[in-house]
């Protein structure tokens, strides 16, 4: 019945740095027949994440185990039952997984989401809808705990968490300071989103915009970034602030040692804290998430933008934008039409 | 009735680096006779702590204010109330306060308590029943958060908080592993305090250290120290851990910025936290602690150890002693006898 070409991503080194397209193999082979109680899902659209980077160096003490060289790369992603001898699934059916950087995935089922399109466009299940959604929600309202009047500021703040983050505070009565790299980036935040204000970390002094913007310190920050932005936060901590550690993307491809934040002891002084989150602890409480997130975006109060790029074949180069910059929103990969 | 002679030591410059005598002025003046409301204290014992030397530092964003130049260096003191026109203090009272480096002081009763020479020694009120006590119980309790089986981490361990902290740990069920500097010290903590196992940082290697006696990773961190030290025990976190900021000795003197700990993305895999406290915020809740560990030395579980030097004018080099770890205990400038 199938005969079908799968093309695929095979990690085959381990990048040093920036990701090269040299780091992996472009294969194909032929999609496979399943099994009894395992599926075949025809991938849509990819999930594109920072966290991907990680998954990518050998193993040290992490949250979640490498991809083994000669691999398929691992990836979040949303796809279509195409066959299926598994009896939660049926052929038609749209469903959410880690299916990898591939053009067709087999899965058992372990792990597998529905999702239904006519609540929702696909690609919002990679977005608001999904990890980036569950991410900020939860990391900001459970560890950051914002207050009616609180000062929120996040960084990386125009990319798939971020945007969210700054909205979410501000639906809670919070003020909001975006950080984010350009001009265009920063008028989305004020002018679509609503942020408070933005601080454009490539044009501007950022302790300059943060003392501007932040008179009475920060209460909540929301960090996907780390090195010199956090630091420059730290030393503008008001009393008791919270500060969710979520991300270190400008540390990510770094060849050198990770910048810890030198003005840490702000967290002394302000009786401050600084505490690490992981989206996962959180899946068993997605729907309160996904209640308040759809909920937010039918009433027009909530925001979410995908940049989507198409074709499997430049995944290297398109991966590689989310550390210059250069997407705006929530990367996705479009693999297929629906 | 006075005409006494009151030695003092007045900051006169500002240390760069490690505290000189340079840095300040000996002198004396009359002791003044007190006004209406004011009393004078006969300083009888100063408690000499790492925070003095921030104090000494040019004005940023602090805790408190800096000492001026030309101020009595602040000190927290125990002393006898010799003259009072103050309706709360009499003659003969032993009060603990902000009395500064000097042998007498005039107050206006404002943060005075009176403290009980029958009910503890004088020098504990400086120790296991004062600052350094109050600091160890609450932000090991409140903030660490121990539970019974877990492991505890302190460093400066033989110091003034880090030995008190460890042995509340192991007094709340919790295994405990101190980190001090020299043999004696490692000894000290595990034959005489019992703490379950010691590193000395000084011969060892506190990495292997630390995997060596915390195979399950490290629940609580208690740091007073910063730098390397913290470093190291973020890199062995276990989930969920808990990272008390208390202090960083290892820092204070520095001429370069301060090493931000570059293992802070540990906070991120493991969903730990890192929180910095204050122990004033504890002073309304000070009852609660004093009268556990008044409980716990009564029924000798807990050891308080003072390190007496007698003499104020070798202040400046007894208080560089801090810096260099040769006190065995709280560090106490004994002033006057009782």
């Amino acid at each position: 019945m199938m005969a079908t070409i799968n093309h695929q991503f095979k990690l085959t080194s381990r990048p040093v740095g920036d990701v090269r397209r040299s780091d992996f193999t472009y294969t194909s082979q032929d999609v496979p027949e399943p099994a009894d109680g395992e599926l075949i899902v025809k991938v849509l659209y990819i999930s594109l994440d920072p966290a991907m980077r990680g998954w990518m160096n050998e193993s040290r003490a992490s949250y979640i185990a490498p991809v083994n060289l000669g691999e398929v790369m691992r990836a979040g992603a949303i796809g279509r039952v195409i066959a299926s001898k598994n009896d939660r699934f049926a052929i038609g059916d749209f469903v959410n997984g880690m299916f990898g950087v591939q053009e067709y995935a087999c899965s058992n089922g372990q792990g597998l989401t529905k999702v239904d399109p006519a609540v929702a466009p696909l690609p919002l299940y990679l977005s608001a809808l999904g990890m980036p959604g569950l991410t900020a929600y939860f990391g900001l309202l459970d560890v950051g705990k914002p207050k009616a009047g609180d000062t929120v500021v996040v960084s990386g703040a125009a990319g798939a968490v971020g945007a969210l983050v700054g909205q979410i505070a501000r639906i809670r009565g919070a003020r909001v300071v975006g950080i984010a790299g350009g001009a265009e980036k920063c008028r989305y935040l004020v002018q679509e989103l609503g942020f408070d204000a933005a601080i454009d970390y490539k044009n501007e002094n950022v302790s300059e915009g943060l003392k501007a913007h932040c008179p009475n310190g920060v209460d909540v920050f929301f960090d996907n970034v780390g090195g010199d932005i956090l630091d420059a936060v730290l030393a503008r901590l008001a009393r008791g602030a919270r500060i969710v550690i979520c991300g270190a993307i400008s540390q990510y491809n770094n060849t050198t040692p990770v910048k810890g934040p030198a003005n840490y002891l702000s967290l002394l002084v302000n009786r401050a804290s600084m505490t690490g989150i992981m989206v996962f602890d959180y899946y068993p409480r997605a729907r309160e998430a996904m209640v308040d997130m759809a909920g937010w975006i039918a009433a027009g109060k909530l925001k979410s933008r995908e940049d989507i790029r198409e074709g499997l074949s430049h995944f290297p180069e398109i991966f590689s934008q989310l550390f210059s910059g250069e997407n705006q929103g929530k990367l996705v990969l479009k693999v297929a039409s629906e």
